[in-house]
């Protein structure tokens, strides 16, 4: 496998940094992954315009025109040329001079191997724990995911598969997965505040437009246990259905309806992109 | 400069990490920071534990058994030679296999010149802004000083040092420093909550209960306002009076007695320490 950095493309396993970066010495950079099917990166333009949208809430400068990485990009999917898989982009703070002031950035680009949620996951759906916290820089995919590791033990001593964080019973976003609710009249509706902006989640909120009532607004940990159905959303998950939040039942305990009709509409609307903008 | 990274001691130029590291994946990691003079680490046992401690509050091991840590410590010390120092070891996530997950961490010792407040500093006294925001896992010295960094820029268009931090008028503590204030009857008063209890923080408070009334406690925006003395401290700072607080100028706008008697009392602890563990 090849990876970007310092400029060219080198095997991954020769990809290293300086311990001065600012991401080792500050935990300072941002970052972006995107998916990849025979070649072609799904939505790259979405992924681009929140990526240098991150780098620039973070005041770090992307050290190549849009143009100009799209072609790095597509160099190294060529490179490499594995049929299905992720490519993630981190921006960092760069080779600290004092270890705290930021200095040019350095961009490094993996690919990697994905894994897609198991088949069991959407049949049956999971369950998710909660947890009372909000990310700094919400709208900024930063790198900083202390919360989220350091909560790795507990999620999995609570068989859940992922922890939903909410401040004052309100909710906001996973980790490193958005969230909706199905109401009993069918609303589809999503947190609006202190989360990411998924391009999963701009895809389904689109796509749940044409067919039911969709609402960006205020959820509350009431609200899901009063829900049909709930789901998360991601780049490599798409759609998993949750039927269990801490010991509260969503629904009847199965996935619904709604979470697997759009979940056929997302893949058909990778697939349309698929043919309209695979080089 | 050499430091010590993969288990050995390398030219600082040499030390590098992979970036499948969880600090550049996920800036996931802590880290401690202390001063050497002629070959004496001030305080050794203070940092180690705290150390120790951050490390246990979020999940990481050191790869070291504390007497096998100092010997390292001394060996670089040694090796570097440099009169008047910094050390910092950095322990992070290690290399992840899915960039998510942590694994074996990474250890790295850096030895560092050391930029002391200059005497115009702490003769004046410096301005300083404020800024809401809390710390996450603010007992632990964790590597996230992403709200530190992003506000540099601010810090200098204000013309001011550093950034207290405060919630809801509630204040905390700088990125980098411990803040204290003195009341007019001499009390000197630190915050409490949400801060990482420095070793400079300690010792002045120490040193302080020998002449004053001490509190932890809670400290507002009003009661800044409303003291006579106020000044920040960090290990490489020591004491520093802070004489503007945003545009409210603080006591007679001069740095005052009780500062200046602490400062005193510091460097003697310091010496006190070099003449009693210098090895």
């Amino acid at each position: 496998m090849f990876a970007y950095i310092h400029r060219e493309i080198v095997p991954v396993e020769k990809a290293f940094l300086h311990v001065s970066d600012l991401s080792i010495q500050r935990g300072y950079g941002i970052f972006d992954f995107f998916k990849i099917q025979d070649g072609h990166p799904y939505f790259l333009d979405d992924y681009l315009d929140r990526f240098y949208n991150s780098a620039s809430s973070m005041q770090l400068e992307v050290p190549h025109q849009r143009d100009e990485l799209k072609n790095i990009i597509y160099s190294l999917i060529r490179k490499n040329n594995i049929a299905a898989s992720g490519i993630k982009m981190i921006l960092t703070g760069g080779y600290s001079a004092d270890g705290y002031q930021p200095a040019e950035p350095n961009l490094i680009i993996t690919q990697h191997n994905l894994t897609l949620p198991g088949e069991d996951q959407i049949k049956k759906g999971v369950k998710i724990i909660t947890h009372e916290f909000v990310r700094d820089f919400a709208s900024a995919k930063t790198i900083n995911y202390s919360t989220g590791i350091w909560l790795i033990n507990k999620v999995k001593e609570s068989q859940a598969v992922d922890v939903l964080y909410h401040k004052h019973g309100i909710v906001s976003e996973f980790p490193r997965c958005n969230f909706f609710i199905v109401r009993n009249d069918n609303t589809v509706v999503t947190p609006a505040h202190h989360v990411l902006r998924g391009i999963t989640r701009k895809n389904i909120l689109r796509l749940a437009s044409l067919k039911y009532k969709v609402e960006e607004g205020v959820v509350t940990l009431d609200d899901i246990a009063s829900a049909k159905e709930a789901f998360l959303t991601s780049t490599t998950k798409r759609i998993v259905p949750v039927v269990k939040v801490n010991d509260t039942v969503i629904g009847d305990g199965k996935p619904g309806a709604v979470s697997f009709s759009l979940l056929d509409d997302l893949i058909a609307l990778e697939n349309e992109d698929y043919k309209l903008n695979a080089r």
